[in-house]
């Protein structure tokens, strides 16, 4: 069988060794968290370290991480009406930028009808003028803007739109769950109220993720009720196992930081030079500041349920955006809020990498894209003009 | 060192090596259940056989289980406002026996003042008469009765209370967390429309349960929006290998099902008869049917928390009731439902044994109890006058 290639690491990455390792051991410990006696102590010694390590990722105090079951969970644990700095007032309306994920967009407990979306540029940059203007009210808001986006990779610009948002005396959330591990992080220097992160997107396990939040912000209803786990903020029995593998995977993440953006970065980059060559191709956000390892690219003409199929075929893992939509291919709603039309949204495939990539899966990749456009592209010329 | 005995296993179990193997072997397939390429499609298949796995041994359809990231979450995801059966009424009040699990008595989704407390008995047995009375308005209601208690071990009368719900019009959640593995279980026999189940109490992995739900139950409330998974009712990345250690662990559950619990039976009888040589000793729902492995007792004048530590200190790990309440030691809800006093509530000691318990745990726990219980009990007449 031909080995297959994973260019798909902002679906989910493959399990670090160090992770593993750690889970393995912690399934020893036999003891529920919660319990007094020395399997209890045990396992909850096992949570309070990973606690300290995601803390400790995201410059946040350990007291002020709380586990969740995903990402999705821990974002929709941070759309909370009533969230407030200490003495300031609670937040009843919702900004969201339009190219957050969807379970932002879906504005976690917030009602509809007081959510409201931030435009972003045409290249994917939350438009901070836009943000300014929703901000004038004076009423107090939760902004939630994320650090970086997964379909296309640009890094937003968190800290000036946080000054925004403090100074009209509001809250901001950043998702930070794509960014994590690719670019540097710190609660207070990005000047965010909270910050939610999740384990699979940095080779932790799927199923974990973690909301950080400021210290002194108050007012966070918790979603699950019922036990006093997570200081009352999530009541529920720990995934110990997958809490310790996130806490293990933020360490080695953390660890690799520097050296694995800028090896990324180079065979991004080889990438990009290689697609290019086909005449038309369109590589989103290539003008903004990127995450290291996340290409979104099309040509006019695309389909990108078939692209993704046929790189399949070819041995190649890569998606069509998010994987968050349980397997449905729609026109990406990040290149829609980007102002491309319904043809190209449709069309867009992201090739994302990780620290196994090599050169030479990006040689093969290449050679598979060259096979595949040459079928694949039509109407080229019809799409062309309903973008420019 | 001295080998550590674990009699705690209601509060979670240790884990079961067929979870352990199924999770291993689920970390190499590095996709997102959600991906449409050969790593997405294959931990799809992981999810979908632990799935069918875990519907088979409740006798449900596995499109009609949702996977959530505990017992607890489950159950606030099944307390939903607006569930009806095809053609009912959506249901508006809920009503919980007074001996639920915290994550049942916060009422998931209800406003606590729809939210009204059943009786039970002095046995800790539901009280039939008082949830018909409840039932008499003719307003639809949710009931939530537990299959047993996690403190007591009383299995309830839930075939029972399901005739009566169902002849009111009415919807019936049943928290099973505590019998499934330990009593056979089936949502159609049962009665119930809605079931929640727990990995960890039956040697799958923490931090992973389920929700059943009976074919043409409508109306559940999605609690996590945002993705498509989970058949639209729970977004979010799954817990891949926590459900596939599910999976793993419900079929070793149902396979060792009859012979385990005529052991465990066996040994719980061995181990009341030596408790019952202290002098004044309850063991609390002795006189109705409970899970064959759970005892919960106490002498008038002890005190639980003492006794929790006196064990700890013997190598021996029991506990208090629940440890849902994150190492606090509290008055049991469950005794002060069945009308104990406050000094007996507070004195309740839990042994619970699971398949690796011996006869020399036994022995060996007796032993550590004689002599605790010579040094423990205090202020018996006083105590005693309170109960009787």
């Amino acid at each position: 069988m031909r080995e297959r290639i994973y260019l798909d690491w902002n679906a989910t990455t493959p399990l670090r060794s160090e992770a593993r390792a750690a889970m393995e051991a912690s399934w020893d410990v036999a003891g529920n968290p919660s319990s007094v006696h020395a399997e209890g102590r045990q396992a909850r010694r096992l949570v309070e370290d990973a606690r300290a390590a995601v803390a400790a990722s995201l410059g946040a105090l350990p007291r002020n991480v709380v586990f969740a079951s995903s990402g999705t969970e821990a974002n929709v644990l941070a759309l909370s009406p009533g969230l407030h700095a200490a003495g300031g007032r609670p937040v009843r309306r919702l900004l969201v930028s339009s190219i957050e994920h969807a379970s932002v967009l879906a504005g976690g407990r917030f009602s509809p009808h007081a959510t409201e979306a931030i435009a972003v540029t045409s290249s994917g940059v939350v438009d901070l003028d836009d943000l300014r203007g929703k901000l004038a009210s004076g009423e107090p808001a939760l902004v939630s803007i994320m650090a970086a986006n997964n379909e296309t990779g640009a890094i937003q610009p968190i800290s000036e739109a946080a000054r925004i948002v403090r100074e009209a005396g509001c809250v901001l959330h950043v998702d930070a769950i794509q960014a994590l591990g690719k670019i540097p992080l710190d609660i207070k220097e990005l000047g965010a109220d909270l910050v939610t992160v999740s384990a699979h997107k940095i080779g932790g396990p799927k199923g974990v993720g973690a909301l950080a939040l400021a210290e002194g912000l108050e007012g966070l209803a918790p979603l699950l009720g019922g036990g006093g786990q997570e200081r009352g903020r999530r009541a529920g029995t720990e995934n110990v196992a997958g809490i310790v593998g996130f806490g293990a995977a933020v360490k080695a993440a953390l660890a690799g930081l520097e050296a694995d953006g800028r090896g990324l970065e180079g065979l991004r980059d080889q990438l990009e030079r290689g697609l290019r060559q086909t005449p038309g191709l369109i590589i989103f956000s290539a003008e903004v500041p990127r995450l290291p390892n996340t290409t979104l690219f099309t040509v006019p003409g695309l389909r990108a349920e078939t692209a993704v199929i046929g790189f399949d075929l070819e041995g190649i893992a890569v998606s069509s955006g998010s994987a968050c939509s349980s397997g449905k291919v729609q026109p990406s709603h990040v290149l829609q809020a980007m102002g491309a039309g319904p043809k190209l949204a449709e069309g867009a495939v992201r090739l994302s990498l990780g620290w196994s990539t090599t050169e030479a899966d990006i040689e093969s990749c290449l050679k598979a894209w060259r096979k595949l456009s040459a079928t694949l592209i039509k109407d080229s010329d019809e799409t062309l003009l309903e973008r420019f």
